[in-house]
């Protein structure tokens, strides 16, 4: 396996960085993570869009441009020869003397092997619990993942896959992937505040308005608790059916029907773009 | 220079980490930050009562227990022959392979070099600004600050040399200070809520007491553009004198009496303690 660090492609157990890097220091860095399939990147315009979105909201100047980038993580997916993979685009704030201020960026490019949800997910659905937590920055793919990470023991210690976050009651996102439910009126609906506009989201809205009604709005936890079907997004995960938020069933307890719909329209969706 | 990096002293120019570390992955760190003055740590055991308690609070087991890394930080700091120095002690979440399970911690001990306030700075006294910001973890020292280092080029562009956090109006802190004001009244007040428990902090608290009026309560913006003296406190620039607040003069634009007594009560118990 290899990686690029900073200039150039190394060996991944080499790859490393000196500890004044501005990520390490103060958790300062921008990232963005999309799927590898049959050696083609996914989605990859929508991806570079919002790293370098990303990197301006955080005042990180990329020494590279959007085709140096592309060819980089090219030249990366080839040398690493996995034809299924997630590739992580990393930039930090760069190597800071005084440990505060950002310098140039440093560039990291990994690529690694990557599980899709199991058939036993799909088929049966998963459980997530709720977190009241609001975070700093939703707008931006920041590295920070502090909450979600201290969470994991209260996610395992009740049987759930991951948890959503609400701030007092509104729903946002989950750390790594975007929320949707399907209402008793067959109204899919999604956050549309504090969260991170995933790619995955995007594309599943689009596939949503040609057959369903679809709102971004505000959604609590009570509508959560109501709902018909409900389900969460991510490049690396697609569409994952949520059966049980806390401890309240969704629906009749199984994958909802419009949730597997639009699975099966992503999929569809993917093989159309990479064919 | 010399730093320590998770097992051994190595030079500072070698001192690298692996790119799976759950810093860099994850922002996922916590840390601490004393002064050494004539080659003795200062409020050292203070300093490790927080290191511990934010490690246990972000769930991260030291690979070291007290004693060991009192050995390290000591024998780093004569290895690094500096007089007046300051010392970072850091711990990782540990090299993830899946960039996000919390795994060993790793350990990264720097020496750096320490510039006490100007002259200037403490004769003049200082402008901060106010920023609206909710910390995710206020009480915890971690290494995320992504927003204060976003916010530098506005706090620069104000001609400020930091910020205060508040919170739709209910002041916090600095993003490395603690924030305090004296009223009209002569009371010193500092905030209670949504702060680090600074160790400065707590010594100037116990030698204000001694001879002043002090509260640890709520304090809104209203009540520091309207008061008689203001300041910060860290454990590198001890206390610095605040004369403007955004645009607002505090007291008569120069730094107040009260401020004054306590760094010059502070520096004394400093000497006191390093005797």
């Amino acid at each position: 396996m290899f990686a690029y660090i900073i200039d150039k492609i190394v060996p991944y157990t080499d790859s490393t960085i000196h500890i004044s890097d501005l990520a390490l220091q103060r958790g300062y860095g921008i990232f963005d993570f999309f799927r590898v399939r049959n050696k083609k990147p996914l989605f990859l315009e929508d991806h570079l869009d919002r790293f370098y979105a990303s990197a301006g909201k955080m005042l990180l100047q990329s020494p590279v441009d959007r085709n140096e980038l592309t060819d980089i993580i090219i030249t990366l997916v080839e040398k690493n020869n996995l034809s299924d993979a997630g590739v992580k685009v990393l930039l930090t704030g760069g190597y800071a003397e005084d440990g505060y201020t950002i310098t140039q960026p440093n560039l990291i490019v990994v690529v690694q092997p990557f599980k899709y949800p199991s058939e036993q997910q799909l088929q049966s659905g998963v459980k997530i619990i709720t977190v009241n937590f609001r975070k700093e920055l939703p707008d931006i793919k920041t590295i920070n993942y502090q909450k979600a990470i201290m969470m994991t023991p209260a996610v395992k210690a009740a049987n759930a896959v991951d948890l959503v976050y609400h701030h007092d009651g509104i729903i946002s996102e989950l750390p790594r992937c975007n929320f949707f439910i399907v209402t008793q009126e067959d109204v899919i609906k999604t956050p549309d505040q504090q969260i991170l506009l995933g790619v995955t989201r995007k594309k599943v809205l689009q596939l949503a308005r040609k057959k369903y009604k679809v709102e971004e709005c505000s959604i609590t936890l009570n509508d959560v608790y109501n709902a018909k079907e409900a389900f969460f997004t991510s490049s690396t995960k697609r569409i994952v059916p949520v059966v049980k938020v806390d401890d309240y069933m969704i629906g009749s307890g199984k994958p909802g029907k419009i949730t597997l719909d639009l699975l099966s329209g992503l999929i569809q969706h993917e093989d159309e773009v990479l064919r």
